[in-house]
């Protein structure tokens, strides 16, 4: 099956998952992010690479903040960037989603950002847009969040260097995180040899260990000798629902305090996708402690995006 | 009367409604409409005219649609937008709408986009404000929306070059639709001979005829030999009320299907100012037909926005 | 105790409230705001002072006119402008303000603009930010709303050149408005020699005359001989709680009618914050009379806001 997100000549055209992608693509976004690092601190936050371009975030689900570091990340490449919420808006009026895309396709969109409640939306936008129109996911239902799973790479290797010698841990709720997803694909992609999930039962999806991981229901046994540790936010209608007895419970049993990240390696990295709760999945000392590299995460998330949208933008139809 | 949308020189202030403009007016819109055309297709999608203006969209109904097309049309002539959503702030703390324009004025604007669920809201706003300033009505009650008229034209003269020898319908709730008034102006000034509207009783004003148009109940009598077609949006609320039996019985009677289409002349085209209602006022078939400009029509609404601005905005106060 | 909004220079890094900042530094943001009025008048009305910063509008209570005052003074100093409404999103899913703004910082923010129905909340970012980032409150709870208080002090000398030889009167529910408070400050500071307040007992704050302030009950002996009048939004939950009997009978009382200012000296002036209610605390004709400045508050609001964030971001971290 061709990939949907080359062009035919193995270009990145689209960013809809990491499942896929080839290490050499995923290094190249990286190594372009990196170039982007210094962008931000210039007196003049701006490159001139997307002046013009129209592009549109589409977001179906509220998020400020995906919304804002792809807002950001545009207007750092100079680009016009519409936001559109588009649940209050043309959804309740009865039209469908590809109407709604290709209206703003003919307002001559160059890429579309978007965000959905449904796995696949930003799939299926991408099989339905002429060829020279760029699809980015920001997350789709369950299934994949590319650019967070990106960043989260960036983070592991500018604190790491290597992937081929890692232990990583992930830890929460794999069960409904798109997140989850695109991080253990991107990390087999990146050659990481051992990648743990700790969570309960009723938070692990089944047949989790098709996907080449290491179970633990302890959190202590799957954090020992760890080189990273990713923490899942807890949505919290999960801990409204009947998967959970309650927030404390979660806390005692698989939130992250200082007593549990002492069983990792001593220079293991503390990583969280944000917003977290405090208290819930990770306890203050921890996410404000040295280990912690969740803010550095944010900071390289807008060089990730900015890469993605170049890389995106000058690739060519095929 | 004088004419409240010109100036002392005859020249276009604001634009309120196609109601009493000249041929003239409206074809020097369309011929500035042109040359814009060509704008969205370059690298750089911007022209330099109204750099630093400072342009309100005053939306006191939701409209992310006609929202956007004019936040990009001014941003592709580079002016500064602001977007004001103005239902959930200072209307709902009891300041007057003069008082709100007032206050936006005062911040130096040099025009208003206005949208307002009242008939004759711009109208007001025109009347009110500084002779340098100057309102576009995006839409007032079930009185008018010239923009969309104006681009509905564009894709006509686009399509069919002439207006002289031309039969158009206009098919749907008539009554509620502010977009179909418009319409009607602009062909009768634009000089075309038939004018037809199809649609229940229900969904007619009371002495429609008097517009200059012709009314058919029976949409196959309506749509014989006609060189457009403009379908109408059915608002949800219609078919939620009493006026209609129901969506299925409606799309029976007046919803444009393939075999409807085929008694109109074989190249005519088929218009709707969107958002759809796939099912109830158009067949899919129809919608993605090759008769269909539908999308045409978006992509010409940013060329038609860009004129009119630059068009404001070159006239002088008079 | 070290002011919080100043560097060790003594120069403003922060502008959080009105009270402890120096003659000097009021009279330097007045003075660079009057460089600024006459951008509003260019054809093309933009300064590149913050070309490439990133200004984040945080507005954890809505309010469209500040806010868009702030966004109009920033994208005139050619800043890139984020507008965040933190209500609807993070705020919901649990995030503290802390964390919230620790995100944005790591999105290389240059500066907040911030408001917050808690009092303190500015205070409390500054404390917490890095030493380069700068924050603006735009309101915060009762406490302080300082650039309003600025654009007051500007226009009152706009209209009366001097501050030493005024007699001001501020009148209506000074116990839940910062505005009023930030005025006081101001005023005494700026060396104003009698300041009037003129509200019934239960819209006053205990023990204000320890604010300098002389205190009428009876509207028609505070008024009498006053250079300037401010007037206080009344809030509509006010009216509607236990603290007034009914908006008619506070007009009776204390609305602004042109007989009671009669009693002003004849030159008096009418200032109002906005938005107005008339016919509560105002009446139409004075609103809209000669002596009313109501609308060149809100013109030298963007000069003065341009000021305060272009003084901030030439200051340097200490």
């Amino acid at each position: 099956m061709k990939n949907p997100q080359l062009n035919k000549n193995g270009e990145l055209q689209h960013l809809l998952t990491i499942d896929g992608l080839s290490a050499n693509i995923v290094r190249h976004i990286l190594d372009t992010a990196e170039s982007f690092l210094n962008v931000a601190e210039r007196e003049v936050k701006k490159v001139p690479l997307l002046r013009g371009k129209a592009i549109f975030n589409l977001f179906f689900e509220p998020s400020t903040r995906t919304r804002t570091t792809f807002e950001i990340a545009a207007k750092r490449l100079s680009a016009d960037v519409i936001n559109l919420n588009v649940s209050a808006s043309s959804a309740s009026k009865g039209e469908t989603l590809l109407d709604t895309v290709d209206n703003l396709t003919a307002m001559q969109a160059d890429m579309f950002v978007v965000r959905h409640g449904q796995s696949g939306a930003a799939h299926l936008i991408a099989r339905h847009v002429a060829p020279h129109i760029h699809v980015v996911n920001a997350g789709d239902g369950r299934h994949a969040h590319p650019t967070q799973a990106l960043l989260d790479m960036f983070t592991i290797r500018h604190f790491k260097q290597e992937f081929h010698n890692l232990r990583v841990a992930i830890v929460g709720d794999v069960l409904h995180s798109r997140v989850a997803r695109s991080q253990i694909h991107a990390l087999s992609i990146l050659g990481v040899p051992e990648i743990r999930v700790i969570a309960p039962k009723t938070l692990l999806p089944a047949e989790v260990e098709r996907m080449g991981v290491h179970v633990y229901h302890d959190m202590r046994q799957g954090l020992k000798d760890v080189d990273v540790v990713i923490m899942l936010r807890l949505q919290n209608e999960r801990m409204r629902g009947a998967l959970l007895p309650s927030a404390q419970e979660y806390f005692k049993y698989y939130g992250l305090t200082l007593d549990k990240l002492a069983l990792a390696k001593p220079d293991a990295i503390v990583m969280h996708p944000g917003p977290m709760n405090r208290g819930v999945e990770i306890d203050s000392d921890v996410a404000d402690g040295v280990q912690s590299v969740i803010l550095s995460q944010v900071t390289f998330g807008i060089a990730v995006r900015m890469a993605v949208m170049s890389i995106l933008a000058g690739s060519h139809a095929a």
